[in-house]
């Protein structure tokens, strides 16, 4: 293959990989029941329970992206006919409320303009539901969602909890058993800084106890967390080929994570994401998210006023500087982008480089 | 993390990958709407037309192993209460039904003993159906499924043809178009030799009209063939994440493929496969496909007689000579092993390899 162009990756996703993980997709893969690689894949697990700040058994990556593991949360705990609340404050909510339609769920969404969070309360007094689900960080917004209260409700009115952790695992602090949440997902390659192709999940006691008691069978055979487990649990029984050389970059990826403290890299993202906020603010750009509720690892943007075409300026930025960020979306479509600092696209020395293509493509 | 052992692998899959493909795998990735890697995505469009031999516009790779690729060609064409007609010839044929039936279709199986293959008048004498599916390479067995008549039967009686390849696309002789097959689908581990993590797919301008005259959604959004052509095709638009270092691997993999030549390629498993085969004959092994329906690049076979406990030889032949074979499944169930020939591990040294291994440890 001829050599492909090197970019900084500060767009929604994926984020630049770092070395050591790269360097381990480079090794001769294993096969998906070799013993050496049952070892790697519990160990896996085990680092996913830390990241994800949980005792849940069941936590383990599905075998797709992000969205897989949205669909793998909501396909397992969903009926035809069941009552699902769906938050919605930007483009993943309105995916999580199409999905779980899919999933024959009956949805009642609580909808507020894109940027802003939903009220926690407004959440609460749509309980009790079978599930309630909700975005952590809204990737297409650049808002971080309070999660305040809601395992408390949720428990109270015997409602399951899914949360959308694809743009905050690693990046902004989440603890999946201090929020009482029954099923959290997220995405290899945000803020963790390994390839897309994996989804780091977690299911509560709960949410598998709720699994057991269907009355129908999971829709999807493919994303069937009862048969799931069954290969990621003691039985080792063969489901589908797990992918070796992915999971192993998960390993390296969250070797990395742990290494350098879960709060060391949510206070890295905090302050970086924080000085590229104040030097986009300097340029002129507005954000979309209400101030308060900023995630700092995604920051969602309108361009300052008479810059031109957005798309001309992007493509500037990825020729001649090299640097990736993403379009807008919904009220930004058009008009502004979406500009990541995530995992290892988050350092000092990234981060000056794309505030100097910024002032370059947008002065 | 530490060095993990270094196998060749001859289980039913993953298969050795190529260094060139590892050396890929190993550089930065791209993002996934980069304009660099959209048009190494549609040339891994191109090959897969070539190596599917069809000239379906709707050929691309699933973001999930092959497992996924089956549940995407399935969950598109069903629709609850379809009738689906299922050939049952092994443990791929059994999930092929209970897929079927969870997508809500009215499924017939067509049964044989495990190893047979499906004699196609019985296929045939079961239509019309809405979708009539079976499996190329029936993995758990070793048999090669003939498809011979299936097409024309299929097209005379509006039903539509799935075919699983995960195990046979680039092993031996599948032309999608010249076998009038609307969906087919493979895995990336098999014989294509890329790591296990995606699944080749197309779909005849028939089925994806079967998709469009649907009166309920399909129930996979994240399997969702209008979705995904709409990333895949022209418009590009956000479905998913794409797995961009997974797909410029299977890129790497697929120039291989065609380099080599698909004839040539054939002829390689084929030939090396044959020669394993009669070493394993003479060692005294058994085979459970019929003679004249085996696979070459896959052999289910039963151990010679009195050798003692398959699992302590499959691990003395994994501990003491770095070779992975697969353990039997139903009727070989801890009687047999199933060895792969598959790309890059069906290579002469290799071969010469794998036997003494075998007879070393069965000896």
């Amino acid at each position: 293959m001829s050599k492909l162009p090197v970019r900084l990756l500060c767009g929604p996703g994926p984020s630049d990989v770092a070395p050591s993980v790269l360097e381990v997709l480079s090794r001769p893969i294993l096969g998906h029941l070799d013993p050496a690689f049952l070892a790697l894949a519990e160990e896996v697990k085990t680092m996913l329970r830390t990241v994800f700040q949980t005792a849940n058994e069941t936590t383990f990556a599905v075998s797709g992206t992000g969205s897989a593991g949205m669909e793998c949360a909501l396909v397992n705990v969903i009926e035809p006919g069941d009552d699902v609340v769906v938050g919605v404050a930007g483009l993943f909510g309105l995916r999580l409320a199409e999905i779980a339609r899919r999933c024959g769920g009956a949805v009642r969404t609580i909808e507020v303009e894109f940027g802003k969070p939903i009220p926690v309360e407004r959440l609460i007094q749509a309980l009790p539901a079978k599930v309630l689900a909700v975005v952590h960080a809204e990737t297409s917004t650049g808002m971080r969602q309070s999660l305040e209260g809601l395992g408390d409700a949720c428990r109270e009115t015997g409602t399951l909890l899914v949360v959308d952790a694809v743009t905050s695992l690693g990046g902004i602090p989440l603890s999946v058993d201090e929020a009482g949440i029954d099923v959290c997902y997220s995405g290899t390659q945000k803020c963790l800084s390994v390839p897309p192709g994996l989804a780091p999940i977690t299911f509560s006691d709960a949410a598998l106890e709720g699994v057991r008691r269907r009355g129908t069978p999971v829709r999807s055979w493919y994303l069937d967390v009862g048969l799931l487990t069954q290969y990621w649990g003691e039985e080792r029984t063969y489901h589908h080929t797990a992918p070796t050389g992915m999971i192993a970059a998960l390993h390296e990826g969250l070797r990395l994570v742990l290494d350098e403290g879960l709060e060391a890299r949510w206070q890295r993202h905090q302050t970086l994401g924080g000085e590229l906020q104040i030097a986009l603010a300097e340029m002129g750009f507005r954000f979309l998210a209400e101030a308060g509720h900023r995630l700092p690892q995604l920051s969602a943007t309108f361009l300052p006023d008479k810059i031109g075409d957005e798309r001309v300026k992007r493509r500037r930025l990825l020729d001649d500087f090299g640097i990736e960020v993403g379009a807008g979306f919904g009220p930004l479509s058009g008009k502004g982008w979406r500009i990541g600092l995530m995992g290892e696209s988050c350092r000092p020395d990234k981060l000056a480089r794309l505030v100097d293509g910024i002032r370059a493509v947008v002065s």
